[in-house]
């Protein structure tokens, strides 16, 4: 396992920005109860700065989980945009319906039980397609999305360098091997400028540029 | 010193993205053959890809030395937006020009030669400020730079997190005391969202989010 941020670095950004949203601080203490996992709290803050940054329309969501990354996209948005959450966990899609609720930001949010890929094809004209489903299926989500997304569309995927298994495979090696297979076709496609960037557990960064 | 981003892992990502444009390689081997510090390449590509989510009209470059991180964001606009470089040695400005002039990029630029700051304030709804000045000015140069700032603009500074001594002190103390005062006056601002992405020497990201 490779550290991708120093942690005293990462420590340093989270003194930086304290966090006092109840919604945030709720979701975080369950993730902590019950072991789902969930994008680390830098990665949330860079998620809604890309959607302060693209303004996106749509977004949509491959896996959800209870709604913690959704959420940073959602409290972006302000005045306009919709977010569609995917998971298989109907419990999961409840309770981030009631979050979002107590928020504000229903109005914001489709919540969608079901195979993500089968949901997320359902919608054309995607400003921002976000990829943290299962990871041997990065390289199908794309090809499968691909035909979806909007001019100028943003592709963003979390966990893009998995623990450093990316780099020195050992654990979950057909996951590292997927997630090498799907930053390869982003970087390397025509149609897309991409980068990684070292935050959190990594996260691809893309732009469609062709025309 | 800490390492910002693990080793390994930069390499991980310098092989995904291999670089075959002339003017990015002149650029790095006349950077490392004069010591003149320019920006990581991973940095480079992250100021293209915001450039592609911004959209931006106008970017304002505080410091830009021969116009490495310049070429970044120019080559990212596409059929709109200008940049102005701004630095004080009329040299390094003639080479940007160049080099801009050969990648058929110069109607994308303006080169001034002279005091950052005061050429900066003579522009106005600024789309996206680039802060790479002398360290000890980035707190002067955010606050004399803010009325001039567009509605969403997009703040990015260099050298956020210079090389971990915002953490651990030591080295260039002036210069990390006056980083973290920037930090934490971005982070803290009600008419920002911020945070650090740890890429290269840690980068400020910022989205003006006052109505």
């Amino acid at each position: 396992m490779i550290p991708v941020t120093d942690p005293r670095i990462e420590a340093y950004m989270l003194e930086l920005t304290p966090e006092s949203d109840p919604a945030i601080l709720e979701m975080e203490k369950k993730a902590r109860e019950t072991g789902v996992p969930i994008v680390s709290r830098p990665v949330g803050r860079f998620l809604s700065l890309m959607t302060y940054l693209k303004q996106p329309n749509l977004v949509v969501e491959l896996g959800s989980g209870f709604g913690y990354s959704a959420y940073w996209f959602a409290r972006a948005m302000r005045d306009r945009g919709k977010i569609v959450l995917t998971d298989y966990s109907e419990r999961y899609m409840e309770y981030a319906r009631r979050v979002f609720d107590e928020a504000g930001l229903s109005c914001r949010a489709e919540f969608r039980v079901g195979d993500a890929l089968q949901i997320g094809r359902e919608y054309g004209t995607i400003d921002l397609l976000f990829i943290d489903l299962d990871k041997y299926l990065y390289p199908e989500a794309i090809r499968v999305m691909l035909p979806n997304l909007a001019k100028n569309a943003v592709v963003i995927a979390d966990n893009a360098l998995w623990r450093g298994a990316v780099v020195e495979g050992g654990e979950g090696k057909k996951d590292a091997a997927a997630i090498r297979e799907f930053n390869e076709f982003m970087c390397g496609h025509e149609d897309f400028f991409a980068t990684i960037v070292p935050v959190g557990d990594g996260v691809l960064l893309a732009s469609k540029i062709s025309p």
